[in-house]
């Protein structure tokens, strides 16, 4: 029984890891970036393993998304034109046969655009062997493309946007006989977030090393069960937390991250979203303590975000 | 390890937390609307960050919905038509070049519905250059528009909606040997729920002050593996019960609220939904107990989910 | 504390509810019928609240789906074709003027099926204010009807269908050193099946009373990772069953029910799916054991599912 | 009290079963293949119980499901040229009425795809009932046909696919001041994977038997918050590790296969991802240790995914 205990040493029951690999990591400026990405490049692998096309188009911003689209439209109609110019413009009936090349190319490019929307007024319309196959295949292309379209932009849609705001700095500032480590969370969005939970891991550098050291920060609560308003999560400084007697300068000198990750259900799109925050020492007001932002007007709950971020000076315990 | 216990008392493990800040909600008359809604507003959020449009669109009522999408198709035929116009009604081959201006804008209107639903009669065709750039723009604009349409429309048939009822009033009764806070709650639709799972907090006002405490009661059972029929959830109320020994003044004097929520997997949808519901002190009856509405007609089980609101006298125990 | 231990009798912490209530349900033949449907009907419900139409539409068969399509095309054509018939059949240009009322009528039917699935030949055409509105009309009520199809086309396709057979018959077999209450269930399709976890719960009803207790079965199992091959279910019958020291004559006197839920996550489908099933005592051998499905041919496990009902003689323990 | 503890031991708590029957699968080669498919076939079952078509459309390769849908366009265009020519080419008016059979045939299969696609230039148009029926009927063939194909390819975008590479080889590696038996993972796409959580298993052949027994192997971490770098799982092999005291002809001896299952939420998907890994005996490296691939570059981790596989002579403990 004892050389089971023994063997229990060697595995991390711990929940809280964050799988950036302690040992590996080190003297990194940030892990996290501000905005959730990782600060991790991955080099060596080929191309089209690394990216994932529909994820590309559905992530891209609008107006990259619409451009490409409006491109492509463009470059098929391009092509199209082409070919029916290849194939002949007398096997396109209704179309002038007189005329400069560039009259005649436009022609086919407004045919072009006309068959793979299948608006098809036949006004111009193909005649023969070779105009008829060109024609039926772009049509059909049409139809496919439009079809992927279609999914891409149900895709961009139904994905639920980000819609957590954390408060810009954390801040130490007393609780109860203590001190506490608190940020704040504010859904800025109608939709509502269910099962909201929060964890906090601390990122510390060992002393005259470049290698770092995990930490998983206790909360106050890391679990809600709706978020309608702002949520101020606490780490209390007990003297269990690896927080205990720090200072700034502390924080400072082992180049201190607190990742901050947070998971709940997006009840309007159904579906599990994931949000991440870091906060480096600057970052942390020491002293301060975060302004009530909830007042009562007639019935109804009112939450000033505009004032997220504001604090009011607040002593520590010593 | 009595300096782990002394710090363990700043963590609060309790899962039941709402998110709704012990401290920050104050003397609010209801927390969660009658319909599961929050009665919460949040002010100083940039309307682009607030409002997301296919949250909005998908959870329009229909009407609405419909009513904006024939608005827009009338919206975009009027601007295309006033295009055609401004290019030149004779670069539509077909149309009338005599007769009103209004005569004229009718015919570019239909002809510009023609197009942008990918019709194309060709009675009315494009000829030169900006006529055809007009034209094969609207008609890849129309495909996109029916493809965010199909969007929309798959988006909004595929979102479960809820189908739980609970009964108008709460009741108190006697349990056992002792009392209960009981509610009903039943699956109207025919859509299979399974592992449905509530839970109920009570928020009571402190005395002679505006702040709130929230307690997690404890029920007879939170967790069924299937809800077929009508669930009556209990909260035993013994002495461990925040409602130990309250009468109904208690309820009224401390402005009671008590907050439902439940978490179903709806298996028609394949997807984890969400009620809420709230009671008031003035929605609970006193010494009435819920009517049974199971018979048994042939070999099948019948509710009667008409009598769901129903008592009976049902004295208290003491 | 003692207080504190009392009023933990009133939780039922266990999580196999299967939310048929205990008290209310009845001496019914069957709660669970063997398609795993259960044997509930609800009464008082407005059929507006009680149907989900994509939920029925996406859930009907696929003659019955493809027939409503047909005979709502057909409907809608019938209707536009009546309409053009008020407008007036001059206003379609192109169309015969003379002709019988019945073929007028068959013109106007297949123009307005032209409209609707904006294939526009062109040889008809509308003219005039009204008949160009109801076109217009028709073609965009024709795209949103297609949008619908092709959102109802997705949501059948996408949705999976059960893929789960079990045994026709559950068996008493003898178990290492005492016996057990055994059936079996495979995966009959290609796709894997992850996570499957399963619960077994047994119905009894009370002697001389038509009341029912609800038993929950522990299992020899209840989770696996992965079920590629098939599982054989057991609940090994020692002296904490419930089951212990029956008769098939006892669960006969008890109208016994064995309600089987299984849970598992469809790796094609991207989706938990659930299956359920039950047992009658009359569809349970006793003494008979179920045989070996696998066999290795060359590097390969093979598994033989036309034999999993196939049972051998296996004397059960005393 | 003891006959319950006596009664449990017929329960197999353990979570990490693999439900390949531990009885049942005997002597093979491999259970799972290098791939994650399963080394298993499944006979006696109906074909179309066995298939699911959306599965098998969604998941074959690009080529294989747009040469399916060139054929089928190519096949139902016959079809209706067929039928067209049946019910008589003077129905189709425009179409010129001289020439031989197969410049009809070739009038007609163009005029249906022009149907098909809702193109409907209308050079050619139906004339007649029977044409005419033809014709809206293809009309309406065309878009649902159009419409599966839309959800067909939304389903093909919208599936994860695996994104993980294990490491060729697993080695055992000297882990603290014991061994370890270690395999590496990493995400080779831009993706994020969040909660990743990692089981292994141990399948051993009996001595002089062609049965085996399944171990559920202890991970020094099995879960991890995120999965931005390279995961190097271990498996400490402590004196309660069913692999201590192996030696690499043990592992030949024994027929051993290490099953690695991964579980993750793929953040761009918003869903649940499975991969699956084996490693067979002459897949170790006894002594050896991967290398780092983790550096520093400026302000950014960089991770050198091509030398995943990459190690260095460690002699092992004793």
């Amino acid at each position: 029984m004892s050389s089971k205990n023994a063997s229990k040493k060697y595995i991390k029951k711990k929940y809280n890891d964050l799988g950036l690999g302690v040992k590996e990591v080190s003297g990194v400026y940030r892990t996290l970036n501000k905005d959730g990405t990782f600060n991790v490049r991955k080099t060596n692998i080929p191309f089209w393993q690394r990216v994932n096309f529909f994820h590309s188009l559905v992530s891209m911003p609008w107006p990259r998304f619409l451009g490409l689209i409006l491109i492509g439209y463009f470059v098929i109609n391009i092509l199209f034109a082409s070919i029916y110019m290849l194939v002949g413009v007398e096997h396109l009936t209704g179309m002038k046969q007189v005329g400069s090349t560039f009259e005649q190319f436009m022609e086919a490019f407004f045919f072009s655009a006309q068959t793979i929307t299948t608006l098809g007024y036949g006004r111009v319309a193909p005649i023969g062997l070779m105009a008829n196959i060109v024609a039926a295949t772009e049509s059909m292309l049409g139809l496919l493309s439009f079809a992927l379209a279609t999914g891409m932009l149900y895709g961009r849609f139904s994905k639920p946007n980000v819609t957590v705001k954390y408060s810009e700095h954390a801040v130490m500032a007393p609780y109860q006989n203590i001190n506490g480590f608190m940020f704040r969370v504010v859904n800025v969005q109608e939709n509502q977030l269910l099962e909201a939970e929060v964890t906090v891991s601390l990122s510390l550098r060992r002393e005259q090393s470049e290698l770092r050291d995990f930490f998983s920060l206790d909360l106050e609560r890391s679990k809600v069960i709706f978020l309608p308003s702002v949520w101020t999560v606490v780490h209390p400084i007990s003297d269990q937390s690896p927080l205990y007697n720090f200072t700034a300068d502390d924080l400072d000198a082992k180049d201190a991250e607190f990742i901050v990750t947070m998971k709940a259900f997006d009840e309007s799109f159904s579906q599990t979203v994931y949000s991440r925050c870091s906060y480096k020492p600057a970052e942390i007001k020491w002293g301060q303590k975060f302004v009530y932002l909830v007042t009562q007007e007639k019935d109804k709950i009112t939450i000033d975000v505009g004032r997220l971020d504001e604090t009011y000076d607040a002593p520590l315990h010593p």
